[in-house]
């Protein structure tokens, strides 16, 4: 009962319901704890991971052990290296976030794929971004797909939910200017002064920015392209923007 | 038969056997039209992608008309967007590399996944690298997973396979300085001048660079990291430092 009810956190709507989801994988059970997230069990096979099942049991974390085959099912695809937890899903608030007097973050509209949302997520936390906005997700934050592709580190990163017009006021309040990526802008990236506080909005890379974010914008970048294709993948753009951003803020 | 053939072209031994490949998607057509690949014949639907077929009648390439369920065997996945072509596999060698003086060429070393190869082809062709040059790949570079992953600009670049030895010689022959990209160098790429001509060698996330290129490089670069995780995947990497170098460049 306890494993198909595990199982059953593989669908959104049951994560949902429940406020609960699914963590795959060693690497992503440890950074949710680092990130001192409200772990509620963890299932494990013996033998595996022993260095984890130290830090849950000093931890007092419930541990449950189960067999090779009961840990396929709750794996995803089937493939795991011997743990999988059950965790609470935070909830952030935009009037509870807490910036710096000059943060960096990032604004994301209409990402489909949890895979795009995980990789902006793993640059974000590597350049020190202070907080994701998510306007009108496709998926779910807490998404396994996106816990995995992002190795874990959506659990340290605040992302916050919310209507674009909220998320705008936010920034408007918080003095945070507005850099729009879009392809048919005729700046570089390279021409905006990183050292100030800014927001910076990417669009999926099939249906770009809304007709919200575009005029909302105090800027509107592009990254240069010299080849044959005419778009980047949404995480490169992110890590192309948010490296030089960085690269300018160390300078 | 002939579909049978075409669909044996999935198959990595297939595809070295008779030196051709199999492309799905219009777009990735068209590319390797503009990258002039002699194509071989191409499989379409009634009634989609018709300017692609115009194209194709002027350039004298054989068409097929097939049905739907056809089509669904002949595509990746069964899923498809009325067309899929096949093509014979271009051959570069080093010797007939043709590089400008100052030349920014990207190694690839042991790249497991043919969609990592994929991205990084495409950031290579948006940044306008020269030649990417393969070491110990484990996967073909005509793969239709690489095509697809690169939006089929890996007709555009020149690629090429070699040992690493051989590729060593060719950049110290050319002139061409190695730039090594690892967690543990100690200097961040932004202190790299890529106005000179460099070769960035990059190894796959999971294992690094091998015990050739690190001894061999002109110097090692890390990507500073400032979060909880202390990797990038290769895509990322490489279009960080790629769009480093081309925004010196155009400085």
């Amino acid at each position: 009962m306890l494993v198909k009810e595990a199982c059953a956190l593989r669908e959104a709507r049951e994560r949902r319901a429940r406020g609960m989801t699914i963590i795959d994988g060693a690497r992503e059970i440890g950074r949710a704890m680092e990130a001192r997230l409200p772990l509620d069990k963890v299932f494990y096979v013996k033998g595996r991971q022993e260095a984890l099942l130290k830090r849950l049991s000093a931890a007092k974390i419930e541990t449950i052990e189960v067999s090779g085959k009961v840990m396929e099912k709750l794996a995803y695809g089937g493939r795991h290296d011997g743990v999988v937890a059950l965790a609470t899903i935070p909830h952030i608030a935009l009037k509870d976030l807490k910036l710096s007097a000059r943060p960096l973050v990032v604004v994301l509209e209409s990402l489909e794929k949890p895979g795009n949302l995980g990789a902006v997520l793993r640059t974000c936390d590597a350049v020190g971004v202070e907080a994701v906005l998510v306007c009108d997700l496709q998926t779910d934050i807490y998404n396994p797909n996106v816990i995995r592709s992002s190795t874990g580190v959506v659990f340290k990163i605040p992302v916050v939910c919310g209507a674009s017009e909220e998320i705008f006021s936010f920034l408007k309040n918080n003095k945070i200017k507005i850099c729009a990526c879009a392809p048919a802008a005729s700046q570089s990236y390279t021409g905006v002064d990183f050292k100030q506080a800014w927001a910076l909005v990417l669009g999926s890379e099939e249906a770009g920015l809304s007709g919200f974010w575009l005029p909302a914008a105090d800027t509107t970048v592009k990254i240069p392209m010299k080849g044959l294709a005419d778009s980047l993948n949404v995480s490169i753009a992110a890590a192309v923007i948010l490296y030089e951003a960085l690269r300018q803020r160390q300078n």
